[in-house]
């Protein structure tokens, strides 16, 4: 099968991008490097070092046989799209080139139409790419959990069946989420089923909680082939950072009461996800939607195992509570809905005590690329607001 | 009270501006003649001639001794947003400012990114305005009941509270809407829930129905004071092009089996509903959100009152069946609350045999005005779909 993959550079791109290669697809990624220019803005370094994408292409052409072509160039041009889909014509389309990060969306207003600009553009040229060129692919697009947020009703998968004052109806069900970054995610929502409902695109939503992890089957062969893997406060999911902060020395930082809780998956079972999306297409006019993750956890409950498997080996794991920067409910009820690619095959692979200890080796090996300093941020969801009130008062 | 109207060239928006000018209130409006533009490209007129805004204002000026503030410039770009903001300092906005048109969202790939850009970016730069330079003003921004689609259970005033599996929550009520443009105003709703829990901003969400009418009090001193006005397929909303159909002996034409219905309104209500808005703001924190439109019809119903008020004054109106270039549902239940802007004090204006009557008449005299090959512009929903296959066989 002919596979595209947008923002083929990212942590969950590039290692995609090898999975379906080792699986024999014929695998194209593109992306603009966005994600490596933001960091050098903000002065944040990855743990690995990360060869350019030709580099690692040609790095697992020499390990696995297989050629995954290399484009450069930003989806937000649509001129750069249909020059892409009308050379290689893709049978799937993987999608995740979205700036991801929640703190960068809320870091200044810059940063915030950055994010909504890219998000929203490339899904739409994605969606009009999709029409022009090969209307009977599968796009496959990740979502996020955090578009439902944390209502106060179990979270259903995608949908929703309301009967209200005596007559039935399905809805998307509720988004409402906790930062721009997450609410690009919702109108990417909006977008896609518009046009699902009026072109008939075969679509499918994964929506995706944290995900953590280094390692995947095919990294193992040279370092090289390692993801973009970030530690800092910025693009960190909180695991990954837990683990790096446990090795460096530098206490857990735990936001409010750290009650948070969110649906976590290893990044072995994105992989697996999206090939069973992949194996499974949706159907003509369906927009198919999976809550992608394989355990809950709280905040604490991370940090607690962190310092647990930490401790194990030696190391000294403090746990700090900070005020909380962003603005969420540090407790509340939650229970999502997460059966339906259980149900196409997946085998999660759970946080275990042996998961934990090999992802702390592994940042082992690499202490020495380690900036403590750049660990924590400083973005606050209100920042600006309470600057304002400085000046007035 | 210090009022910003941003889109203010338009059809609502100039008519809004002389209202509150009317009453009293400063008011500057911005525009950046995207709709004259767009419509001198598309070989679009407008029935009445219109000034510019700044001709227009000078104008109302002679009237009514009341100043009415002309910017020129594109809301788009933050340093336009920033330099208003800055030295207007507005109590109250009034965001109009939008690509308003479903079919011209519909028309090809530049019309639908223009219409998604702008609406998303100016309506996120008015709220990083108001953030930045006046956080406790009321924001009043014009949605559309086209948001809500028309789903098979009663349509609440832009909440629902859902129970579900024995616990409750309230939502925003679902949307679904059938055109990008009103997709985007699904997308206005998710930025604008976000930052109003972020950030504690007024909002004053008015999901509005399709408007009619030509006059209001402040047009009938001066012709040049009406507002831009359409009559075509692309801009024009549906009753407003009936009636300009029934006069220049156009058979009115119905999409498909005409049994959509939507929630009407005249012109006068939409300024009294967004002075009723002005008058009583929004709390900090709240997204109040008000269904403004008086009395639902289907488009037989319109179709059958033009061809009735239009015959009643010797024309011989003549109704047309054409195959429908949407995608919609033809027949389907529709039962919305509008119960907020009453309990506010809105004395509705209903659409009787006067307001059709007086409607015909002002187009009569302007009836050398109209180009018939304008009315019908062929877009449709899926054209392209069918372009491609077309190709493909």
């Amino acid at each position: 099968m002919k596979i595209l993959i947008l923002g083929g550079d990212g942590y969950l791109g590039w290692s995609t991008a090898m999975n379906l290669s080792s699986h024999g697809h014929e695998i194209c990624v593109i992306d603009n490097y966005a994600r490596r220019e933001i960091c050098a803005k903000q002065n944040i370094q990855f743990l690995f070092e990360n060869p350019s994408l030709e580099e690692r292409s040609q790095c697992w052409e020499a390990i696995s046989g297989q050629r995954i072509k290399v484009h450069i160039g930003d989806l937000q041009q649509w001129d750069c799209v249909a020059a892409l889909f009308n050379s290689f014509k893709p049978d799937a389309i993987i999608h995740y080139a979205e700036q991801p990060s929640a703190p960068y969306s809320m870091f200044d207003r810059d940063s915030a139409a950055y994010t909504l600009q890219n998000n929203l553009l490339v899904t739409f040229n994605l969606i009009h790419g999709v029409k022009q060129f090969v209307p009977d692919a599968h796009i496959i697009k990740l979502g996020t959990m955090g578009e439902y947020g944390t209502p106060n009703i179990e979270i259903e998968e995608g949908w929703i069946d309301i009967t209200h004052k005596g007559r039935d109806g399905r809805f998307l069900f509720p988004r409402q989420a906790g930062s721009l970054y997450h609410t690009t995610k919702i109108m990417d929502t909006d977008l896609l089923w518009f046009y699902v409902r009026m072109w008939k695109l075969r679509v499918t939503d994964l929506m995706q909680g944290p995900v953590y992890g280094m390692h995947t089957e095919q990294t193992r062969a040279d370092d090289r082939l390692l993801p973009l893997f970030n530690y800092d406060e910025m693009f960190g999911t909180v695991l990954n950072r837990f683990i790096v902060q446990a090795v460096c020395g530098y206490p857990l930082t735990v936001y409010g009461k750290g009650e948070q809780k969110r649906g976590y998956l290893n990044i072995l079972d994105t992989l697996a996800c999206v090939k069973l999306a992949i194996d499974n297409p949706a159907q003509q006019g369906e927009l198919r939607i999976f809550n992608q993750f394989t355990e809950v956890f709280s905040v604490n409950d991370l940090a607690q195992k962190v310092a647990t498997a930490g401790n194990k080996m030696g190391m000294n794991v403090k746990i700090d509570s900070l005020e909380n920067p962003r603005i969420e409910a540090e407790e509340h009820f939650y229970q999502p809905a997460h059966t339906g690619l259980l149900s196409l095959g997946l085998k999660p692979h759970y946080l275990t005590d042996d998961v934990m200890a090999e992802m702390l080796e592994t940042v082992l090996r690499h202490q020495s690329n380690i900036e403590k300093e750049q660990i924590m941020r400083g973005v606050k969801w209100d920042a600006s607001v309470q600057k304002i009130k400085t000046q007035a008062a």
